[in-house]
Parts: structure tokens; sequence; C-alpha cells
């Protein structure tokens, strides 16, 4: 399977990045408000590791949905050891 | 200066923040329209490397706007030298 | 499988890593002999782009251990997923 | 100055580099011993963040030695807002 084609799926990461797409929107209010340098490298660290993790849901998803010989828990697995490397 | 002050900076960062907060809108109907896992994911992967460079702009930033003894030639040779190292 | 017990695997990926610590000596030998820190930024950001490939292989090999009912070919479209997206 | 000459900063980053090289041999090793895959992308994620940092460090030394008008404050406050962002 190529594409994301369950709507709860696709609703999910929607929603997800919707979320994110505000906070950008927020930082950039933060930047109008002359916030500290501090507070804006901060968040907009955040802000990336947050899209990060969205990127690499998608790929666990995408391994769900493909993987279909394989349970969850060796995928599961796979994901946490990814999280140990990085 | 612990804060961007100058109207013309603060332009600057808000409009590119505001770029690619769009291009997450974007990325969400991609999603909506069932585009492909490789599709998504590598625009997902140049909207993260993207925000990754408005902070190390913002970083820049700081460093003109508080090295005001340091020539700007200066700090584009610290900015060169961190790109050769990620 | 949660150990790696092939030995073809095992003299792989200890034979790069053995690699990867001969060029870090080397990179040592370069401070000493005051090259550039151009030359040695660009040289240290090669060797912890090696060190994270290494890493990726080592998941990947996991997964081919691990993912038996799983075909090659789904691996390495995984392991191409993730690459589309760091 | 392009170069690094101070002897007691080049001894510094030298042996720096050494324990990472001395590290990495040691997690050939615990491949050979078969240690399991997530002590190993533990240990291998742990030193890319080592040599990263070292990175980061020879930066902070390339300004603390081409920007003598700067006080000391002010580059440890550009890596305080570095280490932020990242």
């Amino acid at each position: 399977m190529k594409n994301m084609t369950n709507t709860g799926d696709k609703n999910y990461f929607i929603k997800r990045l919707n979320i994110i797409g505000g906070q950008i929107r927020g930082l950039a209010g933060m930047i109008d408000e002359e916030r500290s340098y501090e507070e804006i490298l901060i968040q907009l660290g955040a802000l990336t590791n947050s899209l990060k993790g969205v990127g690499v849901s998608i790929l666990e998803n995408y391994m769900k949905n493909n993987l279909d010989k394989v349970d969850q828990k060796q995928i599961e697995e796979i994901i946490n050891l990814y999280n140990k490397l990085v």
C-alpha cells in the first residue's frame, strides 16, 4: 500500500499538522511581539522536533499498513529502537 | 540586545514562517488527497529543513545585532563553518 | 532475535566501526598538524554522518533478522522512505 | 585565525577525540560479544552525540579565537542559544 487511505489515520495526521501550522503562526506572532531571542529559538526548536515526530509516526503508519504479516509489537519495537538511536 | 526589534528583520522572519505555515497546510492537503507516503515524507523532510534554516537565520540575526564590534564578514564565516559541520 | 549473532554481519559492522575509529584518529592528527578549522569541521561533520549511517544499517539489520515473514524488498522500501525523510 | 594553534586547545580536542575513538572500538567489541541491538544502538546514538558536541566546541573555539573584540560571555550566550535551538 503506497498511499494512506484509512480515514481515521488521515484525519489524525491532518489534525497534528494543523496544530503545528497553528503553532508556527503563533511563533510568527511571538516575533511580532518582540519576544526574546531565547524564547523564540526554544519554541522554534520544539516545533522542529514536533514536525520530525510526525514524520516518524507516518513512517510507523506505513509499516503498520504494509507489513501485514508482522504484528504491531514488532513494529513498536523497531520504532523504540529507532528512538534509542536518535 | 535580547529582543529582535528591527521592523525589517521582524517582517522578514514573519514572512518566512508564514510561508512554512502555508506549506504545512499544503502537506495536510496532500494527506487528504491520499498522495503517496513517499511524496508526503519527502515534503515533510523538506519542511523540517526549512524550519531548521529559519532557526539558524535567527541565530545569525542575533549575532549581527549583538556583536556590533564584529564585522559582518566574520559572522558569515561562523555560519559558513556551522554549515560545514551539519 | 534481540542480538546480532550472524558472524558475517558482525564482522561487517565491526569493520565499518574500525574504519570510523581510524578516521577519528586521523582527525585528531589533523588538529595536531594545525589544519584549518574549515577542514576539521568538514571532516568532523562527515564522520558524524558516517556514524549515523552505521546506526541506520544496524536498525535495518535488526529488521531483516526479526521480520522474517517480510521480504527484503519491503525492508529496503522502509529504509528508502526513512532516507527521504531525514 | 583560520587554524587552531594554541597547544592547550589542540591537546584538549585531541584528547576528546581519542576518548571517542576508544569508545568506538568498545562499541565494535560490544558487537563482537553479541550484546543486544538495543544496547548497541543506545551506545551508538550516544557516541554520535558526543562527536557532534566536539564539533560545536570547535566552532566555539573558533569564535573565541577570531572574535577578539567580543567578550567570552557573548560567545557563551551564542552557544547557549544554539543549544536551545537543537
